[in-house]
């Protein structure tokens, strides 16, 4: 089934942490973000981007929408995302995301207890570990 | 535009505080609730089903995804609220939401800082209200 893009797309986010091109929407203003301590985004991937391996000290959830996508935990094998799937990335656990290769993939990003929720960026995900070859 | 129903639509929630059938999915395990203090679940309303007024201590986001529904805060006037809309009730302030009276009505609930985060019931919402007569 193709799911229609239901959240805002919102504007180009590449950046040296993604690999490839990616959109990114704020859904809550900063005194919406201060209100409820939590940040609630939605991210569009290209085909075949995705982000670097990171952590977030307070851990994220991701809400998946639309297109296929690949979560993986350092350590675990991928996890295949489809419109509907939740995934809970623990805190300060190392992890990737973003689309499959052959579709745009987007999910809802929830940083809980963002004032202290602090992301740690690290080395790019290679093609073979995206390749599901090394976990 | 006719929306799927991305997330699962769980198990039937009718109780004293809605006004007719609504369907109720915890996106997020007890474990995930605890690592994260936050909750997330999908609600779906039957047509013209509604809650009680009531308020949550923390606050609520509500993410619509299907349907046509109405959010109102006391005092303010009735939110329309279609797919990618998104709704912040702030915490401690009375509110209510619910279908629209001609289509099922799904949104995602977030309750943030959910080991703190207590909800008070109240009065259901009148015909009058509901109608838009009455703030």
């Amino acid at each position: 089934m193709a799911y229609p893009e239901v959240f805002p797309r919102g504007e180009d986010a590449s950046s040296p942490v993604f690999s490839g091109p990616v959109w990114l929407a704020q859904l809550l203003d900063l005194a919406q973000v201060e209100a409820t301590d939590t940040s609630i985004y939605n991210v569009t991937f290209a085909p075949g981007c995705r982000n670097n391996w990171h952590r977030h000290s307070q851990g994220q959830v991701l809400l998946a929408t639309r297109g296929v996508g690949y979560h993986q935990i350092r350590g675990q094998a991928i996890d295949i995302m489809s419109p509907g799937d939740v995934i809970v990335c623990p805190p300060d656990t190392d992890h990737w995301h973003g689309a499959g290769p052959d579709s745009e993939f987007s999910h809802i990003g929830i940083s809980p207890r963002t004032a202290n929720n602090r992301p740690t960026w690290l080395e790019p995900v290679t093609d073979a570990q995206y390749n599901g070859a090394i976990t």
